[in-house]
């Protein structure tokens, strides 16, 4: 499938636009563009503007309020409970991890649990807030039910994803950003899109048989925990993503497992709620709460170091830090610009036509 | 194999015997017999009593100090760094969680980043000294380098576990607690014992290539991250594994990587170290600095009944719930009392001998 290279400001102005029509003021436009944005540049291209659609389509559906009040309902110094107000979860989290920071600024450290919000986009995004104010940032979320846990057929838990950030020296942060299951739905919808089969291990069909078919899914089947199958740790992915759902919706108020609302408008929430809105946990805590910045970050390069160094099984392939890809993905990006595959495009620019601004292309 | 069947009571008097001889006042021994005991009962026999003959062989070698004065050497109201002066990690680990639980109820969290100590048993031990206040229990630990990051066959991590512990209602915590490696270091050795193989996934050799003998670790080979291989996210067991390795050594000033000194005392500690000892990460956060502690347990009830209650893939196998095999088996030993495999009995003897105390048996 061909692709098409837009600037990063190009993405910009026309995403801004789209939300701004949505009815968000023109901070929280600028904000969740920004997220959008930096996950395109930093080669997440599941997370970025190919979501955008996806959003509005929400929107439409009253299930996005885009003229959100996020209230504090809850707090300690050190912790906060954040109503999302059923806002954009791209503008949720990071008036969540605004809060944290706070905290973390006055007492050492902070966290946010989330109601009431909506997918919130990359975690790493709201992870490096944290990070450039030489903190370490956390950042989880809960989401629509795909993955089933070990021993089951029932899709019960998001992808999930957990994210740890760490401020280095003269090295890019360290920054482990991933989903708690074998593969995230991005890979599949890739292999989807390209008409390829997918590793076992990553989904099973509807009666818990591993599959290599990435269309598997439409058929009931789910995705699988991280670790794949029980002799290998699953149960361990399952653990996570368990501990991701409770930290972000059990403790916050909002749905949790299956009651998780899904990502796609045209499935409805479940109508039996258990909470509001989908859940997030963020945390910020200062580096030198614990030991002087500057020796932790030329600990950490030296970590870097050491490990980048670590004997490799083929001189091809060094070690890769958590977060270098990405990294090296965005300075390219910004120089070259972003590839966007032609049925993104041609989603954008029916959103163009549908809210009458100018096309893409 | 044969195995012997102690009460809890036996083991413990004979474990604080040992420890007292090793130096050790009335209340660590206490503390120290009690972390190792809980595991044996709670079925995870690798950590227990098993771990007595290791933590005495070190002592001999001065690498454990039994009369440490344990001190905070950096704070601010939610977080700490606590220096453990060499002591046994089982004491050491237990303070710093109280540190952390004090903290928390002042202002909402606590988290304490521990230098200069040694192994700390089962994480779910320190994990749960939070939620039997009501609070959410977070528990980690680097160790002796056996686990090769992604694209490596250098062994620069330790198992380093995590652990995620929350208080319910009506059912008992739901406790997350695990190797960040494919499979722990302990099922290896049940597996050596027994002469048996092992799955493909869990190590590889020297050379990289996969391997199904549990002995090919004495040949230089090296245990995989959870994932196993990169197709199915073994960079997420190793991105795991080093936010255990940064939070616990890296920002209180222990030794990380492969420089974390070896629990068996015949191998020598790294002779350039980078900082002291073995490091912890502990935490504690008060449920109702979120939300009331009633709402949070029930709402955890229904998430554990509904979990229970998932599709399973056979009938015979409902889902388990994280934490529950551990407490059915503590129940279980609480009654019918602790088996120990006739090697470690053994061993447990020329303990006895070697202090001039009543044997086992």
């Amino acid at each position: 499938m061909g692709s098409y290279t837009f600037t990063e400001n190009t993405l910009r102005t026309f995403t801004h636009s789209i939300f701004v029509k949505m009815g968000c003021s023109d901070e929280h436009a600028a904000l969740a563009t920004d997220v959008l944005i930096r996950s395109d540049l930093r080669g997440i291209d599941s997370h970025g503007v190919a979501r955008l659609n996806g959003y509005v389509r929400l929107w439409e559906k009253d299930r996005i309020n885009t003229k959100s009040n996020i209230t504090i309902v809850h707090e300690t110094p050190s912790t906060a409970t954040v109503d999302g107000d059923r806002g954009l979860g791209l503008v949720v989290a990071p008036f969540a991890m605004k809060i944290a920071i706070e905290k973390a600024e006055k007492v050492g450290s902070g966290w946010v649990s989330v109601r009431n919000s909506n997918h919130f986009g990359i975690a790493g995004y709201h992870a490096l807030m944290a990070v450039e104010r030489n903190m370490i940032g956390f950042a989880m979320t809960n989401a629509s039910p795909l993955v089933a846990p070990t021993y089951s057929v029932e899709r019960m838990l998001g992808t999930n994803p957990m994210c740890y950030a760490f401020p280095a020296g003269k090295y890019p942060p360290v920054i482990i950003d991933m989903a708690t299951s074998a593969a995230a739905n991005g890979k599949l919808e890739i292999a989807q899109r390209a008409g390829l089969s997918v590793p076992q291990g990553w989904i099973q069909d509807r009666n818990g048989t591993n599959s290599e078919d990435p269309h598997e899914l439409k058929n009931g089947g789910s995705l699988l925990p991280l670790g794949s199958d029980k002799s290998h740790g699953s149960h361990k992915g399952f653990g996570l993503s368990a501990t991701v759902d409770i930290l972000s919706a059990v403790l916050s108020g909002a749905n949790y497992g299956p009651w998780a609302p899904p990502f796609v408008a045209f499935l409805e929430p479940p109508s039996d709620p258990v909470g509001q809105g989908l859940g997030h946990f963020l945390g910020a805590m200062r580096v030198d709460g614990f030991r002087p910045i500057e020796e932790f970050k030329s600990h950490l390069d030296n970590w870097i170091e050491r490990f980048k160094s670590a004997e490799p099984v083929s001189v091809d392939q060094p070690v890769i830090i958590p977060g270098e890809p990405e990294l090296e993905a965005e300075k390219i990006r910004k120089v070259t610009g972003i590839p966007i595959v032609a049925s993104v495009v041609n989603d954008l620019n029916d959103l163009a036509a549908k809210f009458g601004i100018a096309r893409l292309l």
